[in-house]
């Protein structure tokens, strides 16, 4: 068993690792993402990124398995290319695939930030053992990755896990996707931050805690509400109510063992998020598909960088998604 | 490759064929389910409608590769048991792959009816060659069967798929299940009967194909409604209008390539359902997930009695879902 390469390409940050099957890191690097425009050239640094880190460690690249790549939606899987996410700019049609495999000669596997997160969380997380699996990523956006049965659910073109759109109100409030009501409209970090900045006191605590109105994000709400702020706890039972909605529609679809939720309500913790939506989703589903559920926080946290790529390519090898170059 | 024998256990009647795995029908049989209050002898009078299908047509029990059962939920599908289902009665606890193991001494694989009739409609109807596909029952209640990446998403303990629940409002009306805001609280046969006895005009077109308000089912709704009839027409489209609702989350949850339809929806047909279905969900999906998406009705019927069971033992025999007894 060889080694395996993992790379993050986020929206603002780059991260690359080389990991054996167990996740255990040998070497690893991460630098600003700093996009120049053009994706290409942003892919090619991150190649002599990749370059110099094998040096470095001394590692040959036939000692590599495969390389794994997590980066945002949408892509598409069965050609190996990234298709302009929002948060990359200059990165409309990148052929991640065939340029790694052509600068390693090692096979490449593409998944999306979400399922990847999930496969890691899955691998060596939070749903570590487990066989169905829900995964929540909770930052800007909302995105889903989905394990079922031990296998990734990818849908059409890649396209499943895209739970930040489902609806949890009807018609509901205008998501930034053009859509009405999705669940990111209400959850999601940067429709929360502009409702915030509009609609807290300027003369409360979530805007003190902040230094000003402009300034709000959730994560003032969070540290208002752990003070008993009247206005930051009623924002947070608001976001619970909307995050359990698209639990209960998840827990009767998917029927997981666990879901994962990442960032904000990881950072919201048990007090003011966990316990509260627990309860109302055994409020509205079933008994026996509530019972056991478990919903816990992300529990990679900045590991996550280092092993969503590895676990791209560990899924690549041994599961049935994915393609090769 | 030997045959295959499907047994498909209703609340009102139970089918049994043998195939081989094209899905040709060598011999079938069916009758009323005629419930005796006891499963244990329920099972075992179908246990003898076999043998006797057996011995008719001549076969014996080793020239059969599986045995697979569909019948409704809930069940314990690691323990092969079938665990008191509402239409069952007397069904508490039924070792359904047991004792039909020792009866026949070949490989029994027991799903509940929603999964057995879209694996059905995957292999052999309406899904046939696809990847990702989700079936909705629409009869008395509302189910799922889920297909993703060519495999049956189970969930834990069998749980998934129960999409019937799924809450299309909030708080929503009251569902037989006891929970509110539920899909089969709206479109739902048993719900949707009652609300129709309740607020159809007495003297209005739907109570008068139907000889009478307390006879009104959705069959009159939709006979009403190809004739123009307001109320019927407006209570097409409150049935479309939910159903959307939810079609348009499992489009983002599993961007499936086909939904497919049962009952109901079936019978509604083209202009009173599917066209306007489909309308809504394309103008509440992303174009990348609704561009190829086909909604459409199941294309089995009948056949489906015959072929569910034989699609769980071909299932159980090719997937890695299920249990060998």
């Amino acid at each position: 068993m060889g080694r395996l390469l993992g790379i993050d390409i986020g929206g603002t940050k780059v991260a690359w690792a080389l990991a054996d099957r167990s996740g255990s890191v040998e070497a690893r690097g991460r630098r600003p993402l700093d996009p120049s425009g053009d994706g290409e050239q942003d892919l090619d640094r991150i190649v002599a990124d990749v370059e110099g880190l094998l040096e470095r460690a001394g590692v040959a690249t036939d000692t590599i398995d495969a390389i794994g790549v997590s980066a945002p939606s949408p892509q598409d899987p069965d050609a190996g290319l990234v298709l302009g996410p929002p948060n990359l700019p200059g990165w409309a049609q990148v052929a991640v695939r065939a340029r790694l495999g052509a600068a390693f000669g090692r096979p490449v596997f593409l998944e999306n930030d979400a399922n990847a997160a999930a496969l890691a969380e899955w691998r060596f997380g939070a749903g570590r053992g487990r066989s169905d699996l829900v995964y929540l990523t909770m930052s800007t956006g909302v995105g889903a990755g989905i394990i079922a049965g031990g296998r990734l659910v990818q849908g059409r073109a890649g396209g499943a896990g895209e739970v930040g759109h489902a609806p949890v109100e009807h018609p509901g409030e205008p998501c930034a996707c053009g859509l009405r009501g999705c669940l990111e409209a209400y959850v999601g970090g940067a429709a929360w931050t502009k409702r915030l900045r509009r609609t807290a006191p300027a003369t409360g605590r979530v805007a003190a805690l902040a230094g000003g109105s402009q300034a709000i994000t959730p994560v003032h709400v969070v540290a208002a509400a752990q003070e008993g702020d009247a206005f930051a706890c009623a924002e947070l039972e608001r976001f619970n109510e909307y995050l359990a909605r698209a639990l209960v529609g998840l827990v009767f679809t998917l029927a997981p063992e666990v879901i994962v939720l990442g960032t904000i309500a990881s950072a919201a913790g048990e007090r003011l998020c966990f316990a509260p939506l627990r309860e109302k989703v055994r409020q509205r589903a079933w008994e026996r598909l509530a019972r056991d559920l478990e919903i816990v926080p992300a529990a990679l946290g900045e590991q996550t960088a280092d092993l969503a790529g590895v676990c791209v390519a560990l899924h690549g090898l041994v599961g049935d998604g994915g393609g090769a170059s």
